[in-house]
């Protein structure tokens, strides 16, 4: 690890606060660590010849931002090689990223929750996002038979004023209609052009119970119910790429905290479809 | 134009109510007009027989369902080649559209205005969003000189407390920073990489005497105020490529209208910087 070595009754005082890893008589300051405490006046050592130094390290400009803040929400804070370990009342990892990084699912569904991001805007400022895996389970195992299907556009129709999907599709009356995931779901057999991707998350959604709708009023894949349709939407399911812009995540989880669902994020790894639950919080 | 035609006085009655084009005797209904009164028994001919035959032409699903959907609010309708002209206590024009088909901005910076797009979900709802030229202004005209700069990550230090950049970046006592669209608009001959039609935009609306912010948590590119960052910012503006996916336009929407603010989308359309405005509306 790089940083700046504090030697003597200094090291021993700032190590008994939290800062630094010990080495003999002496403690090695993360750049974060020494930058935070050259602002503060509480090392011997001036901003600039720190800041010089630390600069040149590899998301310097991130990793300060977000240690100084949350050290700002009083937490005492481990540095490692590409998060923080944050302890408060609770402790949590969090990894700092820029706005303009992209989002790594494969890699946060991999890494041990509690787990936050935190992401430094073009202001500095910092948004924190929770992360956690998440097994979502309904209580609507029902796959009604679909026959008599005429595709047009991005829907199926059926021109049978009897049929009762149970929570598939809509009847109007003198016809019924189905959305291509829920035409593909009904009728495996059929020749109908859809995403593959998305629509193995339909399916598993599906699968486990769960009512699965449009998402498109809220600009996400699916909005999902657990019990039935009457009830608000739990959840909103959005499927990403491995590497979605963090922007876009963004927007996700604003719309979502806005209406009060819990946003599911999905893909498949490794042959695995996996949820991941991401929330705004103020830690 | 396609349809289905109709005469005498079953003709007569129709057109005098808005329904289909005069060609002598008879009138010819265009699919939507016609599945509109097939289904409520308005033409003596069964639904079936309709839906077999106008299921076969382009677009025909959402164009019936948008039809069918503003008939129902009240309008009177006029069917064009690519969207509906709608008549109540006001005429505006309603281009039809899946969720699943991109925004086209060039098409729409062009289009008459008031036009709105209506968009059919998997669900067969409707979303309306109401689009219109947007030409912001500000009265924030000011660039104060940038030196010293020292670049890291997506940002530039300045290592001067004396800084004063006025609604510019951030001074933190030590330290003060931009972002690289603030550096590369107070320091043109500056070496930062940036999307070059990110910052086009960015330079374009302070150019317009605004002041321009990140507007990652919300998101967008930027928020953008009038005056003061004081007040409230008053748009959020989005920098798209010629064809966005609609879903990410809806979810953009949502966001600017759960916070009240105006969404802008801009882009270069033929050498020219474009702003449209695009809100959700329930007509």
């Amino acid at each position: 690890m790089q940083g700046i070595r504090v030697c003597g009754r200094q090291a021993d005082r700032l190590n008994s606060r939290g800062f630094g890893r010990r080495t003999g008589k002496c403690i090695l300051l993360s750049y974060e660590e020494a930058l935070y405490l050259a602002e503060r006046e509480m090392i011997d050592m001036p901003f600039e010849d720190v800041f010089r130094e630390a600069s040149r390290t590899r998301d310097f400009d991130v990793r300060f931002f977000v240690y100084r803040d949350l050290r700002s929400r009083g937490y005492v804070i481990s540095v490692k090689d590409g998060h923080f370990h944050a302890r408060k009342s609770y402790s949590m990892d969090f990894y700092p990223m820029s706005d303009l990084s992209p989002f790594d699912f494969d890699f946060f569904s991999a890494v041990e929750k509690p787990a936050a991001i935190a992401v430094v805007d073009g202001d500095g400022d910092v948004t924190y996002y929770m992360l956690s895996d998440a097994d979502p389970r309904g209580e609507r195992f029902e796959r009604p038979a679909a026959n008599n299907m005429i595709q047009a556009g991005n829907r199926v129709f059926i021109l049978d004023d009897s049929v009762d999907f149970g929570t598939f599709g809509k009847n109007e009356g003198k016809f019924a209609h189905l959305s291509v995931y829920e035409a593909r779901y009904l009728a495996p057999g059929i020749d109908i052009d859809v995403d593959e991707e998305i629509y193995e998350v339909y399916r598993d959604l599906r699968d486990r119970g769960l009512i699965v709708k449009s998402g498109f009023k809220y600009g996400t894949h699916f909005r999902v119910y657990e019990r039935s349709i009457e009830e608000h939407s739990r959840y909103l399911v959005h499927v990403v790429p491995r590497r979605e812009e963090m922007q876009r995540v963004s927007r996700a989880v604003r719309v979502a905290h806005g209406v009060r669902k819990e946003l599911l994020l999905a893909k498949q790894v490794r042959g695995e479809l996996r949820y991941l639950s991401i929330s705004w919080i103020r830690p």
